[in-house]
């Protein structure tokens, strides 16, 4: 019944108008991992990490139920490394460092134990190594979501198409949502997306909520307004991995529980922002989720029936 | 039991994306008054138009239940004018042109019989001509809101907060949110401005949807995701009429009509935008309000309890 995930495990420099923190724990994979381990307890991770990256924090995934089977540890190279600027509003930012180090060279090689799966989120990767792991499953998933961003729709588009057909889930924010469909309008755009393969699209808008489109319809789940937010920084993939988290404990893939694992979604990542790094979404337990939850559920709280 | 609603009746020239709109009707006014006479039928408008302004507008309004005894016509002058052109996100505009006319020496003279309502609504006007309309009123309505604008911040901001600190309701947009208060954070802000006088804040965000806040919680509405935006004008007054209309026929302002108030706002904007001026708001009826209202009920819908 194992979720696995696939994404990057890395250092990130990151400057907010709030700080600065400096080679801090990153990575896609990171954050998808810690966030739905609020969720679920048979995880396994598939990444490459470099000599470099510290054990304790593997351990610690370790004992949330993230296994490692499917980490590739490269002793004598270095981590993925990437440093970015955030502007004043947080929405936008600067890349002021890429160092790709151990991907360079990267092609997933699952070991056979962890080639038969229910649950697959593939985390924001190079298209050819998402289809890599979708490849060598034995079985198909029950479920499988994937993330990806501008900077592949921008080099590999046909490539990341090809990953798309796959799919069931996909996650990806408004922008990218135009530059895949060229829509402007994200109904129109969500129509263009959903004939390219998956049945589900979500569309991220950051502080602005999240939608999800499917053929029984659309849902809206807010952001929560935040006193303050530190670090945009993996907000995206928390939210996939308390999505997918919760869907792999439930098990139901219905439109119903799709949008409860929305909001769950919405609920880590709305903490993951709350401080650098994976530090919140590390710190938080079950009942932080449930009193967020509780936020979120009064927020979008309506009680009316139609004019008569 | 009258809604008084307080606001220009204009000419507009607009270019979108879409085409362009030469001369039709337009101001906050007319945009309030139409969206609330769908909810209620005992509206006052409060406003100065010139003797170009063409009678079948006025009629029209009438017809809804809009009365025009503080509707001053002066026959030798000419009616206020905005020519303005939305960028392609249609989230942002450019001013070309704005001919202020009759509203250069404009002081509103409400006649007796309009000076013990039980609604207002200061749509979008100089702050100084807000003030002089509630001073006119020889009773407290029961529920006063006020709309304004970044303009009016930028140059009459004393004026400004002079009238704020008197209403119960103001709907501004995020940035002017921002502008106000000086705080970048939403939540931050509407704890500001609710210590500036109004009970209840709603903070307008486009395509984003509205947030109300109140001392009793915070409550989001979407906007729904719309196939096709021809033209933003007047979105955020129909919002404000349909608002007020609602709670004008309703005479409930708890926390819970309140939130209902606000979807009804949100439903007759996401009309407005669908075509040219206020066409659209002329044209729809209560089965369109009702079939509307469902949708964003439907992508509001969630039915979940927390984790136990």
């Amino acid at each position: 019944m194992s979720l696995l995930v696939l994404g990057t495990v890395a250092f990130d420099t990151i400057e907010t108008p709030f700080g600065k923190a400096d080679r801090i724990i990153g990575g896609a994979g990171t954050y998808v991992a810690w966030a739905s381990s609020h969720f679920y307890n048979d995880i396994k991770l598939v990444s490459v990490i470099g000599g470099d990256f510290p054990q304790e924090e593997l351990d610690a995934l370790s004992a949330r139920g993230v296994s490692m089977e499917g980490l590739e540890v490269r002793k004598d190279e270095k981590s993925f490394f990437w440093a970015g600027r955030y502007h004043n509003n947080m929405n936008s930012r600067d890349t002021l460092a890429t160092e790709l180090n151990v991907l360079e060279q990267y092609t997933p090689v699952l070991p056979d134990n962890i080639k038969e799966v229910d649950y697959l989120m593939l985390g924001n990767f190079a298209p050819g190594v998402q289809k890599s792991v979708l490849d060598q499953l034995t079985k198909r998933p029950k479920l499988v979501a994937m993330d990806t961003m501008n900077f592949w729709m921008d080099i590999a588009m046909d490539d990341l198409k090809a990953v798309i057909k796959d799919v069931d889930v996909l996650t990806i924010n408004d922008e990218e949502a135009r530059q895949l469909s060229g829509e402007y309008s994200l109904v129109k755009a969500a129509e263009v997306i959903l004939e390219m393969g998956p049945t589900h699209l979500i569309i991220k808008k950051g502080e602005h909520g999240a939608l999800l489109f499917h053929k029984e319809g659309m849902f809206y789940v807010p952001a929560l307004p935040l006193e303050q937010v530190y670090d945009p920084t993996g907000a995206g993939d928390s939210f996939a991995g308390g999505f997918m988290g919760y869907l792999a404990q439930t098990d139901d893939f219905s439109f119903e529980n799709m949008k409860r694992a929305l909001v769950y979604g919405s609920v880590v990542a709305s903490y993951c922002v709350q401080e650098f790094g994976p530090n919140k979404l590390k710190a938080i337990d079950e009942e932080a989720i449930k009193a967020r939850t509780n936020e979120f559920l009064k927020l979008m709280d309506i009680s009316m029936s139609v004019l008569a």
